[in-house]
């Protein structure tokens, strides 16, 4: 049904056509027709209603294809293999579940939409259909299960550098992988990993990036926090380059770590990072401390120099 | 069928009885009998057969039930959620699906046999019935991800001091955890771990003593790498006893650590270990590492006294 009216409406184009008309041709009444309506701007369809003139479409989500995804890959090793999904509970769950059944490295599960995204500490992340990156991508990483934090901190630095090449927007790491717009969050990293001893079976590398979300697809109270690309930038960018951006970024990131380790990473990571060199508070599961962050350990921890004049590691914790 | 048959021997009490006898009663052939024979034997049984007298039996395995168990538990946090099996797959396999659905700390997975039993490096471990602790324990630590390792080391310290308390064997810890008695195995230990990021989400602690096997459970070549306890010590062990025992010692030490960090912990695996200040050959996923091991690096890591003079901490090798 709702399939029907968001075909019915974009075939013309733009142009009014009346509540009446619609419930005729679906055969409903023009209450439900209003509800439906209301349902496809949830779902990222953006339609001007005028009581005299009735509905029309302004803008519809784009959709992520193979066809319009695959041309844009220039990785050689990461994402040969793509999922597409309409709707998922959350990408991180399905890529886990391949990665036990053991799909290879560089296994991509995209979804338009997800029903509960995760993000960091427990916390739910938005993703409403066609708006966004929804993403995870299987690694089978050969580093000891110790250097885990170090690929967080390489997916960070992978994916600003991809999303400043590509928006031309001013955007900052805040450690360890929030990327930021003049303090506003536009995407989300959480890694997900399974260890077998010292050995690493597997990361699931998460995504989130918010593109083409509008105000309204946040609350009030979200909006001081959060913003999406569009909205930082005044125009909607195309999802496929984006991914296709990315993964290409990630893999010479990646390759580059491979072959001479943590050292190149944590540079570029330390020139993007806005959190170093400026005092702040982090939440640890010990308590709050103080301090100023320096730089990033060997192990990926961050550098907290204390008012004592000592600098510790911290591993864990949220910086407020 | 079998059941029944190894009924019949126990209800003899050692007397011998006439395989025309058994085959009349269980209404089967008389090689049918010999075939059971064979397969009880395979389980644990010890049958004594003559051409002449029959069959009697020897020796039957201990089963390890709630009543052996329970009562022997001194633990408060480990072992308050006991799952018994009679034949798995890997208890391992159980006890992540188990974490998965929320189990909390301290649940342990028993089984008197497992048919895929793993080990470390993908290696099977023989796990015949009723003849050793084939066990899996959740734990949801709050270290940090990259300080995982310790608590490989932690369990052998822990399963290490148990079993010389009750076994009064000579027992070392060959690194990361292997326990040897002259040189031979006689336990294994196996962690596989979950995480989000650098949280921890739980670990599962694997762990197989090979209690009171005999000589022919073992193929001639394992004989020079592995023992039981019962062979090194010529006597049978009550298995409860030895999980009891080993709950008791690991939450001690797993506390200490939690109160006072690792260092307590590495003192101990130092003091226990049979692999440290020797000459030694490491097979390390980047190749072979030669040196003399010389203590353990607070992240968990080996230290390696390389020949040039240099020490360096290994994560992952197969000391050899």
């Amino acid at each position: 049904m709702r399939e029907q009216l968001a075909a019915l409406l974009e075939e013309k184009q733009g142009e009014y056509v009346s509540g009446e008309q619609l419930s005729r041709i679906l055969n409903v009444s023009r209450t439900a027709v209003w509800k439906h309506i209301r349902k496809l701007e949830e779902e990222g369809y953006k339609i001007e209603a005028s009581r005299k003139l009735g509905y029309r479409l302004v803008d519809s989500p784009d959709q992520i294809t193979l066809t319009s995804l695959l041309p844009r890959l220039t990785t050689v090793r990461l994402g040969r293999s793509v999922k597409l999904f309409d709707e998922v509970d959350s990408t991180q769950n399905i890529a886990q579940k391949l990665a036990e059944e053991g799909a290879p490295e560089g296994t991509l599960i995209l979804a338009e939409r997800q029903l509960s995204g995760r993000g960091r500490m427990g916390r739910s992340w938005l993703s409403p259909k066609g708006r966004g990156v929804w993403m995870s991508m299987i690694l089978r990483p050969t580093i000891p299960l110790p250097y885990t934090p170090q690929l967080t901190l390489l997916t960070a630095v992978a994916l600003c550098r991809a999303l400043r090449r590509l928006t031309g927007l001013e955007i900052g790491i805040k450690w360890p992988n929030d990327l930021l717009i003049d303090g506003r969050k536009i995407s989300g990293i959480l890694l997900e990993s399974s260890a077998e001893e010292e050995r690493l079976r597997h990361v699931i590398v998460g995504v989130g990036i918010s593109v083409n979300l509008d105000k309204q697809h946040y609350t009030e109270d979200m909006l001081d926090r959060v913003i999406s690309l569009k909205m930082a930038a005044g125009i909607t960018f195309d999802r496929s380059e984006i991914i296709a951006g990315f993964l290409a970024e990630f893999e010479a990131v990646y390759t580059l770590y491979e072959q001479e380790g943590f050292a190149p990473v944590r540079s570029l990571w330390e020139a993007l990072s806005v959190s170093l060199h400026k005092p702040c508070k982090l939440t640890t599961p010990q308590g709050i401390m103080e301090g100023i962050p320096v730089g990033l350990a060997d192990s990926g921890a961050l550098l907290l120099k204390l008012e004592d004049g000592d600098t510790v590691p911290v591993f864990s914790a949220e910086m407020g």
